[in-house]
């Protein structure tokens, strides 16, 4: 096949021609294996679907209408705007030649690699019930967060007009599917939300009397905590107004509500943060994967049998000492990093040397004020855990703006209950009724 | 016709009982229409679509991503919470029946009335091309805002990814028809980000040479004003880098660019800032409007024939001295707190009184350190304007919160020249060229 050439595509495979690095996906692999390029004598492209690094972490605070879309996040091009080796490429791929080691993008242009770095992440699974997703979206990308914003925020809308108790009941009855960290953030400061944001704002209703439900196949919330975390973390919940439903899994989701084995529970909300599957790019590279879809890479993170091609983040299987390396933002930012110095060593001819994953502690935060912290031997939980959380996450934001905007958004939520980004955006398509018959006038 | 009773309907024409009215649109009329009638013996039913107030004369900061979308609104409960005789329903109107006085919502209730407010303001106009709609977007809304945003973000974007160099500078060329505030606004901004913003972001293009065309019909821009401050913002904006085209009438436009007369203009990226028309819920009244669909009210913002229904803000066609009163922010709010007095002298049996309305003056920013402000005799531009403008809007914001997050966005964006919300979401569906029939990747 020929490497069609744009003026961005730099496809030069030629002896003596700079290295041309390609990157795929933004994250916080991709953005790090950047920055550790910084210098070299490479030609790096980044590419990514859309424009903006996502602060993933606290991306449930822009579903539950406390931050604004861009208080987590940054142009990519902004902040590699100093980097001279750097071309970012806002563009989906949509497939990988290994052969001709070139990218077929979404904008019908070819881009050749030298050295590739997959770095797309993951997504949501449904475990083989992709009809559920319909029901139940989950939460990944800004769009998805204002997209739940909006049912979530509009669930107390139609419970307030409509005039049936038990429809009304199931407009507020929520349903969180998944006990890990996003799940349980989600429902903790849901509970929040009805019991303090919204009190006195509405007369037909009392959304207190909203009912949010975590859901858990496993025995208990958040697995990745020993288990007497995990047990605080259920009673910080249940402080909080959350039902914690472990052991029991969901069989089935529609529009009225979702089934646990025979018992059905009206809930016109459901959100899904039980799955994760590796994004689908990684089939592209005909490379033997895990259960999750995952690629299963050499110890230096490169791929069996390719190894100019990398592989890291959420899209990498890594075990260390038996145990997988789990898939949060430390990680994927140590994964770029080394595939950075890998790529470093190899300019050098020297040998990559193998990915060692350096733990440093798990922290979840749960709700006002409620939050986990295990670095192993030193565990906490409740108000100086929740603390440790906030200022950790107000660290690792991008951009000195962000940082503000985001410390003056909590303390005000703090002070007063209140939300700053309770503003309903798009085109409400998805959870509206069909119209009851009523007369019309005239 | 029945009226159907919902639970938050409250129909009651009874004698003796308390009266309902209904007001629709939550704008500055419709708002300040509620709150004048704070503590009033009625029960106020407040109707509008979304779930918020908008900020209007900030919304093309968030659409040049300046501002996020929450920074500029406010929810209408929260607003409300404190008052009360008032319930909030989020329904849009489809239509009214005022021989039943009562209005038909799109959730398929009625809503019966004894005083009835319309303040549903008004939407672009295309003066008879509605195929312009799709190729020149409006600014009215929030989700216009951030489709427009996109827009704007992704062009650059393809000219990045663009070989060609016609295609390139197309992709590169701005127009906004129509020198009204909006467009001098969004020209001036726009040419802002182009020369300081986007600076040594990009590899292929670079960003300052950009064309941002205003295109005017009439001689001059901001045709509200004297000519001389026209003249002065005409510099104004042309020193910013904006190429003002007066007394020309565009007379096409497509996906391509547009024509003015004969002349065609590639510019992939179109605003259409020119035409308004009053909401077409006007119609349903059945009484004479003017030429832009506008009601044309009794002195006391009544309806003639009408007595109870009002009509305020830009949906209302007012006269005084033989001058229109103008379809800006503080005259609706005067109109708002008109008709809520003349609500309750009706109640006190008392006549109402006339509107009045007070001209506080007008002012119109224009870019970085450019405004002109117009306050009869007194009549100033430059720096100064700006200043006072920026103080005038951050001081009229609803919410503390709001207030702080707009002031630190600004300082920010002042000393840095940086926008903080340069985020790209939704769908990209509008602007994207076909995909180019290069060679596949097997």
């Amino acid at each position: 096949m020929g490497v069609m050439d744009t003026p961005s595509t730099h496809a030069g495979h030629g002896p003596g021609a700079t290295p041309h690095v390609v990157i795929v996906g933004g994250g916080f692999a991709g953005l790090w294996a950047t920055r550790g390029l910084a210098g070299a004598p490479v030609r790096i492209t980044l590419v990514d679907r859309g424009n903006h690094h996502l602060f993933q972490p606290l991306l449930y605070q822009v579903a539950t209408a406390g931050l604004s879309a861009p208080d987590i996040a940054a142009p990519l091009r902004h902040i590699l705007r100093g980097q001279r080796n750097v071309e970012v490429r806002m563009a989906g791929v949509e497939d990988i030649d290994t052969q001709a080691r070139a990218l077929r993008l979404d904008d019908g242009t070819t881009l050749g690699y030298d050295t590739l770095l997959l770095a797309t992440g993951a997504t949501h699974a449904y475990f083989g019930h992709d009809d559920w997703a319909a029901h139940a979206p989950g939460l990944k990308t800004l769009d998805d967060a204002l997209r739940l914003r909006r049912r979530l925020l509009c669930a107390f809308e139609r419970a307030e007009a409509e005039a049936d108790p038990q429809r009304r009941a199931a407009w507020l009855s929520f349903a969180i599917v998944g006990g890990g960290p996003t799940g349980v953030e989600l429902a903790g400061t849901l509970a929040e939300i009805a019991r303090h944001t919204l009190r006195s704002e509405f007369r037909n209703i009392d959304p207190a009397s909203a009912r949010v439900r975590l859901v858990e196949a496993g025995p208990r919330v958040l697995a990745a905590f020993p288990p007497d975390l995990s047990a605080k973390a259920q009673a910080q919940l249940e402080r909080l107004g959350v039902e914690v439903l472990t052991g029991t899994a969901v069989s089935s989701i529609d529009a009225e509500g979702f089934r646990l084995g025979e018992r059905f529970v009206p809930a016109r909300t459901v959100v899904w943060a039980a799955g994760v599957a590796a994004s689908p790019l990684a089939r592209a590279l005909d490379v033997p994967l895990d259960r999750a879809g995952r690629v299963r890479v050499a110890p230096d993170l490169s791929v069996p049998g390719h190894p100019e091609i990398f592989v890291a983040g959420d899209l990498a299987a890594v075990e260390q000492g038996g145990r997988p390396v789990p898939g949060v933002a430390p990680a994927a930012k140590q994964m770029g990093r080394h595939v950075a110095q890998a790529i470093r060593a190899r300019l050098q001819g020297r040998e990559a040397p193998p990915f060692r994953y350096r733990d440093l502690g798990n922290l979840a935060t749960i709700g006002r004020q409620a939050a986990v912290v295990d670095f192993g031997r030193l565990r906490f939980s409740g108000v100086i855990a929740w603390w440790f959380w906030l200022w950790a996450h107000v660290f690792f934001l991008i951009g000195f703006r962000n940082r503000l905007v985001v410390l003056l958004n909590w303390t005000w939520a703090y002070w007063t209950y209140q939300r700053g980004a309770r503003i309903i955006l798009g085109e409400d398509d998805d959870d509206r009724p069909p119209p009851a018959p009523g007369p019309a006038p005239s």
